[in-house]
């Protein structure tokens, strides 16, 4: 099962955010949205063997799960506000227990560090630097980690050194975060852009 | 230069729709603010070299070209604005005659298959039911038709049919219309899906 993990920089974490400024007051929240678009949706469909974990400001960890997701619509107002829930209920998350905040979303305190130590599977980094999906071949057994908007702190960037195990590119022009989560769905969809 | 061409079946010609509700009262113009952000945006760069057709009912088409598109950004909120000034420029629109609504954003009464009269290249429909893309091998200077979150009218099959060059499909699943657009860029930036 592909999971994918967000590291988000600027998103509030703060739930008191209008739906009406995604992209201003609530921290470029619209980008999150498009990333959890990404990792789930097909055309009347849900990818139901998917995991998205949105690590946002190493505060906050939300976790989707394709399996239970449940009344969320493609559009980022629709995502946005079954975020802003995980983000409310993420105030009962204590320690490593999560809370639900609704069918296949859970609120945690979870660390990138935490996130990443308990996942099956190669861990591989979605970087413009890294070698061509294509030569490196990721199975779908892997987990994906990318950064949002913002390239990730050299904190992040010394634990991802170590942590995962190679370096993926899915092209040669610097792409957004949901962008290059589609194209690592399409790869794996199509076993390597060979055979469909 | 790769062109596409969207046809949008319920999103509304009518301006006034409000921001708040692009999913509902704008009749879905949410599936085609992403379908824009998925033709233009890089990593906080845009595609110069794109062309991109929103053909809406049959009513109402805005273009918008890559190479003049200014104060554009990604979220759908923002898009729809643009969108909606086109909308509201194309009131004054008559027979072929474009009305310029905002740098590289223009509204006219053309119909699918006056746009689709007046393109070079190619005319490849991506399609879930076409060629595997890696087969078919469409060249960047080809024009991509797709449809939105609804399958043709029995007559746009009919023009299509006739209009189109081959069928072309970017995987085996049915994705959105955004994601296929999104798929459809990397395979031409990275020739093939085999150089980067």
């Amino acid at each position: 099962m592909p999971t994918f993990v967000v590291i988000a920089h600027t998103a509030t974490t703060d739930p008191s955010f209008s739906l009406d400024d995604l992209a201003g007051g609530a921290g470029r929240l619209d980008v999150l949205c498009r990333c959890v678009n990404a990792a789930f949706f097909l055309s009347h469909d849900l990818r139901r063997d998917v995991r998205l974990h949105l690590v946002i400001r190493g505060d906050v960890t939300l976790t989707l799960e394709g399996s239970s997701l449940r009344r969320v619509a493609p559009d980022e107002r629709n995502i946005a506000s079954h975020l802003r829930s995980g983000l409310a209920a993420a105030g009962e998350a204590v320690g490593h227990q999560s809370v639900e905040s609704g069918p296949g979303i859970h609120a945690s305190r979870l660390t990138l560090e935490e996130v990443l130590a308990d996942v099956d599977g190669a861990i591989v980094r979605l970087h413009e630097g890294g070698g061509a999906i294509t030569e490196r071949e990721p199975s779908p057994g892997s987990t994906f980690v990318l950064s949002d908007h913002r390239d990730v702190t050299s904190d992040e960037e010394r634990f991802l050194r170590e942590a995962v195990d190679e370096r993926v590119s899915v092209g040669p022009r610097p792409l957004h975060a949901d962008h290059a989560i589609t194209i690592a769905h399409n790869y794996l969809d199509t076993e390597g852009f060979r055979r469909y």
